[in-house]
């Protein structure tokens, strides 16, 4: 491996490096090329340090080294996707990699073989055999955007402190909704970390919508308030309604189809069943890509019963949303343009560094009117620049982490090539390969991919409890020998009445046909002795 | 400026690169050294495509070199703060920085200018001279430790896919859990987008503890709790009282002296009002550290009041908890140990970057018995290690950004050191220009110093309230001066019945005594003809 250092004269210097390591200790031997008279650096020798800056500069560059080949190697697949420990192997320290903090300050040589055994222990969820999240994949221009967004540190609190950024907000929130189809992408929204809270500030808002004074009086100036969403939906639903005060009795779970939809006429039933006992029904949660199916409920149908009943529809495609970018595929979406409210993750199908993720709101001002408390010791009234560009206090945080500049530069550096991605043919590839292997049983929708591996002793043996007790061991143990292989990554659960089951999920454009074989030999591999 | 290539053989190229710009075109000339072949770079050439490996790795120096010189600059004063331009200016398009998503994917080239016009119109809130909020400063280490979180990408949702960064934060919490005071550092915790979410947890837990029925029933099956919290605290209390069903109005400020202090006569006061009404006690808050004044309430006093009312008591030490890190100042948060939750965020007074904010728990098990929602499908519970390290359930996120590297990262390289920077004496060297300049009259606490500035028209004035308004007026005019002129940045506010003063905060170690005489010098050339 190479290090880059910076000499006194300003030049980089380029050097191979060997690395050492005993047990507990650690030894950084140069055993050839320059050595730089300012290496080792003692740490109080970069900036804010008088003369800083030469050994500030070697330091990053040694830093970008160590990334720049971690990089590398997670688009190479000899690379493993983890090298698997157990909590209590990493606690012990391995190869003297000690977590733990001690009262004693490390050199800058340990802090460099800290960050990479921090890399080394970990999972590389960019690898193309990684399977095991919605949000996989490391795209270049997202990475850069995140190096970028880091040595920024700032917030998005006022235009103040991040005035591009606060822009590049407004006008990429626009653009969203402009591809949820609300006129002239009129709105409002926020990016919040993660699409559980972008959920919470939905049914936040369909409260302040319909009852404004619980804001000052609290749940008791409202009567029992009832949500409803699918039985498949996102448990931060239920997580909202626990959080905000309506409690997880009051969130009503929608029975579904055989692919994972709601069934219309099953949240009609709900709503006037509620009716009927006094309750009130204010929200209807309408998955578009559901966590585990990828299932699409069909909006069109809910927004009919909302409109019937007057209440507020949120979509929450916090994972399908990207198909809104993609034409041949929007159309899952249909009726989105009919919801007060959107949940979209570009951190998950558009392949955005995490965390990103929005709330759209089609009514203007709401959400300032849901969550401002107007303190004028942090946001004054009378700057010199327009305020209402201040946007921290329509949010619940106070500072707010930047998310928005990796999004806003892969969006200017690949926005026609968004569609092209959610177009690649995952889903055929492994619909194919469900049908061409009698050992595998599943159900395909959008880039989710559920299925069953059936081992040699199972195969004959007939459906029943036994079976099923069995067949829902087998996930487990492959993911157990998966791990320990360190080979490829997939997800498994069970759901409902289903045993567990693997969801194999595509979402970084790295994969290729053969890391999809890979995976699926992989399992036959592992399983032969099952 | 430098450029770093990297060639087909594998070498690093540096050559010089002088980039002419007109108005909405960009041309990056080479005017001198080797043009690499692969320069300029399509974008489908970076990876995953075949052969990506080379422009890969030439767009991601390029990028670090972008990144480093701001690094540099950010720490020479000859720099500007900020180059400050109106909202309507920077979308209209400066020297052809256009923030508009159009539907034509940009050249690499344009994307590295697109980040270098970010970093020249955003604000460098690492410079020495960036007094403007209370986090502040670039810390090397830390930004390292961000530059490998994003490069990581993944989130902390399961053991299963952040190994390292899961134990790491249960090692951190635990220090920080000792250096509260509580015994072995026993409790819980987690790490969340901020201080605002960190407190709206310890009302979540709070109402958890005496009524966990709430969690199903919703908040109809508690009586009206009340909490109770500074009038100068932060607004996220409130906040939390309006999103979680308790209503603003529920929300008692306490009174507070002339310090900015919590009077615990006050809050027994109000407790014994709110039980008379019928209304039910439940939380307290402790500010130690408060936003505008950097005051610390008496915490011991109200743990009293606490204990004997049954009631929760929290500290937010979002700002000041850095203080538990200094053998000389930690005294100010005596009785810290006797809270039951601490919100402390290391991105303000500790200097790590943003976002780094944790939510600390007395009571094992309580944030799980309060959040979870033992999802099957999303937490496994027959996996082959030990699910207990599967913390995502105890979180009201569901992905959850990793803030614990660089912190873990700053730890083991200065722990020793912290002491010393909160040692720094910038309080005392502030107080000193006070007393000197009679121009300034104010009030230090903290390293939060709030003043006034008399202009020379208002100094013969006498007090009043046309006196009021005129100097109510002032540092607004200043701040604006000072934004266009960019050398500095300082914040202003009124409180209470005190007109606009400024508030200085330093919790930047590059800060010397010539940055602060800089500031006061800068206010009065600025005021001037005020």
């Amino acid at each position: 491996c190479l290090i880059m250092t910076v000499s006194f004269t300003g030049k980089l210097i380029i050097r191979p490096i060997s690395t050492e390591r005993t047990r507990g200790q650690t030894v950084v031997g140069i055993t050839n090329g320059f050595i730089s008279p300012t290496f080792p650096t003692p740490l109080l020798d970069l900036l804010p340090a008088k003369n800083g800056e030469e050994p500030t500069m070697q330091f990053l560059l040694e830093v970008v080294d160590i990334l720049t080949n971690y990089v590398k190697k997670t688009f190479d697949r000899s690379t493993k996707v983890l090298d698997f420990h157990h909590p209590h192997q990493l606690l012990e320290g391995i190869e003297g990699f000690n977590l733990e903090l001690s009262d004693q300050p490390e050199s800058l040589e340990q802090i460099l073989v800290d960050c990479r055994d921090t890399l080394k222990y970990g999972v590389r969820t960019g690898h193309p055999r990684f399977f095991n999240q919605l949000s996989s994949g490391l795209d270049i221009i997202g990475l850069a955007g995140e190096w970028l967004t880091s040595t920024a540190n700032t917030n998005m609190f006022t235009y103040e402190i991040a005035p591009v950024f606060v822009l590049m907000e407004q006008l990429t929130l626009k653009k969203m909704r402009e591809m949820i189809g609300w006129p002239n992408g009129e709105g409002d929204g926020l990016f919040s970390p993660g699409g559980a809270i972008s959920n919470m500030y939905s049914v936040m808002i369909a409260r302040y919508k319909y009852f404004p004074e619980v804001k000052t009086k609290g749940m008791s100036a409202a009567p029992r308030l009832v949500l409803f969403t699918s039985e498949h939906s996102h448990y931060s639903i239920k997580k909202a309604g626990a959080a905000l005060g309506f409690g997880t009795d009051n969130v009503i779970l929608l029975s579904t189809d055989e692919r994972g939809r709601v069934i219309p006429a099953d949240l009609e039933a709900k709503i006037l069943d509620a009716k009927q006992k006094g309750y009130v029904p204010l929200f209807v949660n309408a998955t578009a890509g559901s966590t585990v199916y990828g299932a699409f409920d069909p909006i069109n149908e809910i927004a009919d019963i909302c409109e019937k009943y007057n209440l507020w529809l949120h979509v929450d495609g916090a994972w399908g949303g990207g198909l809104l970018m993609s034409r041949k595929h929007r159309h899952k979406l249909n009726g989105i343009e009919r919801a007060n409210s959107v949940t979209w993750n570009p951190h998950k199908m558009m392949g955005v560094p995490l965390q990103c993720s929005a709330i759209l709101v089609r009514e203007k001002g709401i959400l300032a009117g849901c969550n401002s408390m107007c303190a004028g010791y942090l946001f004054q009234p009378d700057k010199q620049y327009d305020v209402t560009y201040d946007t921290g206090d329509k949010a619940i945080q106070c500072g707010r982490h930047v998310d928005i500049f990796k999004f806003w530069l892969m969006w200017k550096a690949k926005v026609s090539r968004v569609d092209r991605r959610v177009h690649t043919c995952w889903l055929k590839k492994t619909e194919k390969h469900l049908q061409a292997n009698k050992n595998l049983h599943g159900f395909p929708q959008h880039t989710n991919v559920c299925f069953w591996y059936i081992p040699p002793s199972l195969r004959g043996m007939p459906d029943g409890d036994e079976r099923r007790e069995k067949l829902h061991r087998v996930a487990p143990k492959i993911k157990a020998m998966m791990m320990e292989s360190g080979t490829t990554m997939v997800g498994y659960q069970p759901q409902g009445n289903k045993v567990n089951f693997f969801r194999m999920v595509v979402s970084n454009p790295s994969v290729t046909q053969s890391d999809i074989d890979f995976l699926i030999d992989e399992i036959e591999r592992l399983a032969h002795d099952l």
